[in-house]
């Protein structure tokens, strides 16, 4: 199967949280349409995206919704599982790190990074605290292969560089410092920021 | 001025924070292709969102990044500002709450609300905590037309009513529960997972 452009991946995400909240609420089939109108986009994109990973609903009752979220597992999922490290612990790690625990089988939080020796050693939802110069030692102990980011900002390139260093595939940088790694890592950035403005901006026209 | 797609308001804010952070390293100018390799995009899509808010650089020197960052300013921000909520003051509402603080002057947080009664009344980096059944009425008196709804997702349906019903303009939704709204309002919605999700996915093609 041919790779599957970046903007795909993070609707199939999306229409799959979307799924899920479907299933839970005892959907069992959806239309392109109903989809869409969840998703806030047109019938003409989610049965696109969804012929892309190769797969069909019926004309009568539309996407098994459950089958459909088993399928975008397969082509988004690892199938053998990735094991995730978020470096800081302060409030967006520890949201971090209570958002995600338990909602993806294929990916864990494994362990956690801090410079504050108040945290070392303990849990947090279950993870353990390392202090961030074990970053290397820890990531290839226990196969991490994404990082994720949530330190002030002044400290991210440090941390990415200790990051690209040990061997992870790829980060998350959740700072308002940009950041360039090596085009063998893939970094994703996200500033809180930017959704808030967007909203704002658009905010503004409304009133 | 023609309305600005919503794909290039997204790209203006990150061009403002990499042009926000060039600046505090002392760059005066930047070229359209050391802007685009900051950005992970390409000069021609740089050169094309900076055209299309009117503003243009010289040949010899690039653009000047002070005068870029206020024109993106001019564009994406309110002229006479704007209120915003955050509804939940768990760790993801305080990593907010601290995320933003001060980085926007037209933008300011001034009131968070939680169903906590150990939280009501007290100050969270100097913003007030108020009961979520109070929404309407601070909501109104301190004229806030932006609400980041950051609670549990069993409760975000219920807080977007809320929010809804006391006449904000824009939500921002950080749970995993796909909401709708009146078309009036504008809705942006994040679940982290998207991202992680995103990261592990190419991470998985280059190992």
């Amino acid at each position: 199967m041919k790779p599957i452009p970046d903007k795909t991946i993070e609707r199939l995400s999306i229409y799959r949280r979307n799924l899920m909240a479907a299933l839970n609420n005892g959907t069992e089939y959806l239309f392109s349409h109903q989809l869409a109108a969840l998703m806030h986009t047109t019938p003409v994109q989610v049965r696109r995206d969804i012929m892309l990973i190769g797969y069909a609903g019926t004309m009568r009752k539309g996407y098994h919704v459950g089958n459909l979220v088993e399928r975008i597992g397969n082509i988004i999922d690892s199938h053998d599982g990735k094991n995730v490290a978020v470096v800081g612990v302060g409030n967006l790690g520890k949201a971090i790190i209570s958002h995600f625990n338990g909602k993806r089988s294929k990916l864990s939080i494994i362990a956690a990074f801090d410079n504050d020796p108040e945290k070392y050693g303990h849990l947090f939802a279950g993870i353990r605290t390392y202090p961030v110069s074990q970053i290397n030692e820890v990531v290839k102990q226990q196969k991490i292969s994404i990082g994720i980011i949530a330190v002030p900002e002044e400290s991210a390139e440090e941390v990415a560089e200790r990051l690209v260093n040990a061997g992870v595939a790829g980060i998350l940088n959740y700072t308002s410092r940009p950041l360039s790694v090596p085009a063998h890592v893939y970094l994703e950035e996200y500033d809180m920021l930017t959704s808030i403005e967007k909203v704002a901006y658009h905010a503004k026209s409304l009133v």
